[in-house]
């Protein structure tokens, strides 16, 4: 059983949240390593809400999930068997693990990371996609300047918890927003946001002209629906609103909630773009470079949930969209790593 | 009587349509010029969707029409009394008139037009607001590159025709969404357009889907509504949206329609940028020699539809919300010009 490789793979395209019967729990013998591949025992799986766009059928910047393939995830895996010269056992690395124990890798998209610098869940968030995302977001596509009015959304989710920080970094009054009072008290005490509003307790309008009185320079939209109507009517001149993903809009079995607000952007001059963190793929080490300094000075705060079991993850991944999470969400592959609180490192 | 000064007043704030009764029309003496003052007899006016916009309360770009003001509109007048010293009797001005037989201006706004150059009406139309809007938010906003596919809507109208033009001129796919097949045939025969979509009897998403077979580059949109919607489906990578307008939506009285498919942006790494052309003022003067070269060398034409009579504004304004003009809507002052066909240029 313990040179099993146990896999959730997609059954179904779920209409709306996922349910269990969406998913197949399955074992396959641990695969082997072919020529110019390398086998790696996945430890740390990420869970994103992007995700759960990949689980529908139809054209989007990534291929669809196949029914019956493994779900795709990128994650943290060392590895066991390598034909490939780049790669030797022992190795850690970021790659398309897949949820399953087990992966098999040609090194497309893999890289080594150094657990020195970071514990390797960080690999995941601070210094992983989730980092990326926020730092490209924020600082290209929004084109933040030191000193603006941000608001992000999903405030104390791993990106929005990045951005706000990045923001504060860069001399910005930050307001975050998020859902319940302890998550807000964490970004004001914790990770410094000047303000944050609690949306599930908070008139939202209300709190965004008390927060920002003058508007808004920049918004970091993790959250679509009401959450960017109601930033859209705080804009100021040359706004720029950075899309990330809309969270309340992924499960709906209706059509998705359009911005009423959209001609604010008329009115202000302002911008709404969409990105996609892999186009910026060239630029990952630089900013890597700047996120692991900011870190290290103790700038930057990386929070990670990190939860046990690969064959758990239908119901852990949920928790990304019932406010569940708080920090990165991160399956833990216990098998592997033993369920310490302590991220496994090395063995 | 000929001395009086017919002039079109907001009674009442519209809810909807406007009606006949939001207006006042009152007649005044001939004002005088004070100090530092011309008085100009209005000629033409020019007759605009964003107006709709001014009529409504509330923060937008630019003030409000207070209720018992004359009507703002902007106008090509002749100087008939003049304390500026930049300005002699019989100056042609574009300025803000507004819907009235006589104004006074300060000369803030104002500019003289060259009557040698081009009819007057055409300082309204492709030489006016109408071109300079169609130059900046094809060519700065949405960043045209040459060879392209662009979409415009509102194709038939002052602004869209123009944007087609220039996006023709520069070597583009050029495909217009405009009501009615006399429409469309103008468009494409008479304009040069790639391709016009009848959005009154096509089906507009096939009929993006076989005119831009392999997406949009760049839609300026002057509608809104689910004609943004149809399109958002079709852009391609980094595409780039201009909001102009959304017509279809300024007499809503319900909340104006977001854009349910926005989240095409995030696929499609792609923005969507509202502008307003008083922003682009000190550029003006190099967008009216370019456009002034074109008209010159038969490369843009210009259409206006000249309706008569200022006390005639109430009926004739709504021509723009129920697609009753077929290019620039201009309001003639039939007591200063007669009522020729052919446009007074001189006296």
């Amino acid at each position: 059983m313990t040179n099993d490789n146990i896999q959730v793979r997609l059954a179904a395209r779920p209409v709306g949240l996922p349910r269990d019967s969406d998913w197949d729990i399955t074992r396959e013998p641990v695969p082997s390593a072919a020529d110019g591949q390398f086998v790696a025992e996945v430890l740390y799986i990420s869970l994103d809400p992007a995700m759960r766009g990949w689980m529908d059928a139809g054209r989007s910047y990534i291929e669809p999930v196949e029914i019956g393939d493994v779900m795709r995830a990128g994650g943290i895996a060392r590895v066991v068997e390598s034909k490939l010269p780049q790669y030797a056992v022992g190795d850690f690395v970021f790659c398309m693990t897949g949820v399953q124990q087990y992966c098999v890798s040609d090194g497309v998209g893999a890289r080594k990371v150094n657990p020195d610098i970071a514990p390797l869940p960080t690999f995941l968030g601070v210094l992983g996609m989730t980092g990326m995302t926020a730092y490209f977001g924020l600082l290209d596509i929004a084109a933040l300047e030191d000193g603006e009015t941000v608001v992000v959304s999903g405030a104390a989710g791993a990106v929005g918890s990045v951005v706000g920080q990045i923001a504060r970094i860069h001399g910005c009054h930050v307001v975050g927003i998020a859902g319940g009072k302890r998550k807000c008290a964490y970004l004001v005490d914790e990770l410094g946001f000047s303000a944050a509003i609690d949306y599930k307790n908070d008139d939202l309008a209300r709190a965004l002209r008390t927060h920002c009185p003058d508007g808004v320079d920049v918004f970091f939209d993790n959250v679509g629906g009401e959450t960017l109507d109601a930033v859209l009517t705080r804009l100021r001149l040359h706004a720029r609103i950075a899309i990330c993903g809309a969270i309340s809009q992924y499960n709906n079995t209706g059509p998705v909630s359009g911005p009423s607000n959209y001609l604010s952007l008329l009115v202000n001059r302002a911008r709404m773009e969409g990105f996609v963190v892999f186009d910026f793929a060239d630029r990952y080490a630089e900013a890597g470079k700047t996120m692991a300094g900011w870190l290290q000075a103790g700038k930057l705060k990386s929070r990670e949930q990190i939860e046990d079991g690969v064959e758990n993850f239908p119901r852990v991944f949920l928790k990304l969209f019932e406010g569940g999470n708080f920090g990165k969400l991160i399956l833990r592959n216990t098998a592997a790593t033993g369920d310490s609180e302590t991220p496994v490192q090395k063995t």
